[in-house]
């Protein structure tokens, strides 16, 4: 049994962990792999002379990429510097060099996953990314090996932390979006520029990422709707849970007929649904299969460890077909040809808060519009606002396909009565 | 590429769904393994001319055991006619053979896991075993593969669907056992003899495959401790929902430096808890690893098609090696030696339902007896009973071993203003 030695790109938050991970389990590692021992021989990192949370001898350092990438004594390179260009290019260069990866990597993956698929293939390398989605929670391996058999119908992940924490804070305090950012950024939940995480755009990432393996069809980025949080307000919470909802965002990706849609919205989720109840910075992905029906896998979304157990648990895989003599063999192709759902055919039903004039005939006037273009409607709340002249007035629609939708909004907005469309959520559970 | 054949043991409720599923997603299949044709070659059922709800060529069906496991056309076996002593016969005369088992079967594998893993290791031959715990939810391969980085210090599982029905229709409607009990034989939930169920059987021998999963060590069936649901009342339910706790029946399985206890019984959740909201017939396995923290794999605990699900899976996988030609090569063996845990080791909440004497001094001295065994209590409730002279006392203690405990309850029975101790459970969340 010859050492298995590893390189790292990336010794911050995830790298520290997974260093501590690979010391400090080493036993476990060798058993499980049956390797002699797992050795880190590199760590690229930018500063060499930088304080580290975790003891690494000063040798194994170095700023050099080269001396990672193209060390011929390194089988494996574990890829948790982040962003993507460098990344990228460093990944497709250890490949080359008939390396095997493993990246924590969401962005890279979702951008160019099926680039460095391709080039993994073609060296016969392994490459694994469990780490990329839902940090601790080993969703990948679940969609590629748990429901090979099944065809899955439904993914629906809440797999940003940072906007899960914003929305359960605003849910259970009745506080307001700017407010909870500030605290949010204050704790360090969000960073100092939290456009990626609540304009929905990491959530977007990820669910290209679960999409494609969900329904064995190349999703990309541009494929994905997104909305994000910044638009929600306590009120539309405060009446969400009158009616049994919770606000959250969710990533939706659906596939009927082969025909997909992925989509990133806050959403109302019925108090019902499993998804309800995750809370703070948990992350938790919904899966529905023909067959499996109803499943749901819950756990952290992020942080040191939980990352960098996934990151390890993929080195385990890589290892274990380096001493099987089949890696790359598992690299996962899509084999369906990618078809998109038109506006006709994405269904769903509709939170809806409207502002309208406090007077007779406007309730009828309104549910005109819905009958029009045959939304039904599931309940229907009108009362007067306590701040202002108008009366509210809260729908919620049976399933309606978006096209309608578009034509009831369109048309609302045309009519004189509703002083303004307060809200629309896509509604779940 | 050949086409792979493949030979079932019974076509009851699971194998009707296996045959669905492999002739239902055919294309899919192939696809994921890379095959010509996935075909069942023979079933073994016990009577021929019964009516089936799938269709199935007369011709594949047979009333002789070695027409599956002695057909030298058939490349992997498929067991889902249930039992024990047949059902390992006929999958160590397979493995003999040089066959490979798929097998949805909790009770042999809890009783006879080590053996046929021996088997199936010495003759080259892959065995799985997803379907045998918690149906549709892949929760063999998490712990093999998704946590195969991490020490896992705890797993709690709701596995029985039949108890966490009963438990939840009594909770949600203040219903009696033996009230719901007779309900959910009358819906098909529980059997007509529910003892494996309702005793907490069936839960013992799916955390003794778990356990031996997550540690990593050889738990005997006979090492669980168990206590089924069958003297929960009412009145224990309502008291837990006052103080915030759902009763669950658990299996709780931990370690801790290598020393591990495992049990069943009713145990008070948290509400905060998410094992708690876990409902009806559905099943979750919660998992603590000392990285990755808490996560929870929710879903579908049985039924046809979500098991079914987990052994096409499984199907799949076997034929994935069978490819690579690394068949064998990933059975399981615990390396640790199994030691567990005294009572002194094991510790936690309890809640305490007592009816006492209704008199002045009472609480003093029962508080005296936790202090003289250095058990703390978190809270006390006492108050008058509605239907009796005694006064109820509630307690839930701090962690507290189970020596303790066991002292504690002992002194309980000898002291004189204590009429009954009506109920003890252990508290988690």
């Amino acid at each position: 049994m010859k050492p298995i030695k590893v390189g790292l790109l990336g010794l911050g938050t995830v790298g520290t962990g997974v260093v501590r991970i690979i010391e400090g389990h080493q036993e476990d590692l060798q058993r499980k792999t049956a390797s002699a021992q797992i050795s880190i021989e590199k760590i690229l990192v930018q500063n060499l002379e930088k304080e580290r949370t975790v003891y690494v001898n000063r040798d194994l350092l170095t700023d050099q990429a080269e001396d990672v990438i193209a060390n011929s004594e390194i089988d494996i390179v574990i890829e948790v510097m982040g962003g993507v260009e460098l990344a990228r290019a460093y990944i497709l260069e250890a490949l080359e060099r008939g390396k095997h990866v493993v990246t924590a990597n969401k962005d890279l993956m979702a951008l160019h996953g099926p680039e460095i698929l391709a080039k993994a293939a073609e060296k016969g390398c392994d490459v694994f990314y469990e780490a990329s989605v839902a940090g601790g929670i080993p969703i990948i391996r679940t969609l590629i090996d748990g429901f090979s058999s099944d065809r899955i119908t439904k993914i629906m992940g809440i797999v940003n932390g940072t906007t899960n924490y914003i929305l359960t804070k605003m849910s259970q305090e009745g506080a307001a979006y700017a407010d909870v950012l500030k605290e949010a950024q204050d704790l360090g939940y969000a960073e100092a520029d939290p456009t990626s995480d609540v304009e929905g755009l990491d959530a977007a990432r990820k669910m290209t990422i679960l999409s494609t393996l969900g329904f064995n069809s190349s999703v990309d980025l541009k494929d994905v709707e997104v909305k994000g949080i910044s638009q929600v307000t306590k009120e539309d919470i405060a009446y969400g849970k009158q009616l049994g909802y919770e606000v959250k965002l969710l990533g939706i990706a659906e596939s009927q007929d082969d025909h997909i849609s992925v989509s990133v919205q806050p959403t109302m989720v019925k108090k019902s649904h499993p998804l309800s109840a995750v809370n703070g910075v948990f992350n938790a992905v919904y899966v529905y299969g023909e067959a499996v029906g109803e499943t749901m896998f819950y756990g952290p979304g992020a942080g040191t460890m939980p990352t960098a157990t996934s990151v390890v648990a993929d080195l385990v895989a890589v290892i274990r077909n380096m001493q099987a003599g089949v890696s790359g063999r598992e690299i996962f192709k899509p084999y369906k040809e990618k078809k998109l759902k038109t506006d006709e055919q994405i269904s769903s039903k509709y939170f809806l808060l409207l502002h309208v004039d406090d007077k007779a005939g406007v309730l009828a006037k309104i549910t005109q519009v819905f009958s029009q273009y045959d939304v039904s409607l599931e309940s229907v709340l009108q009362h007067p606002n306590q701040h202002n002249p108008d009366a509210e007035i809260i729908i919620i629609t049976h399933g309606a396909n978006r096209a309608s939708m578009n034509n009831v909004i369109a048309e609302f907005d045309r009519l004189d009565v509703i002083r303004s469309i307060k809200s629309v959520y896509r509604v779940e559970g």
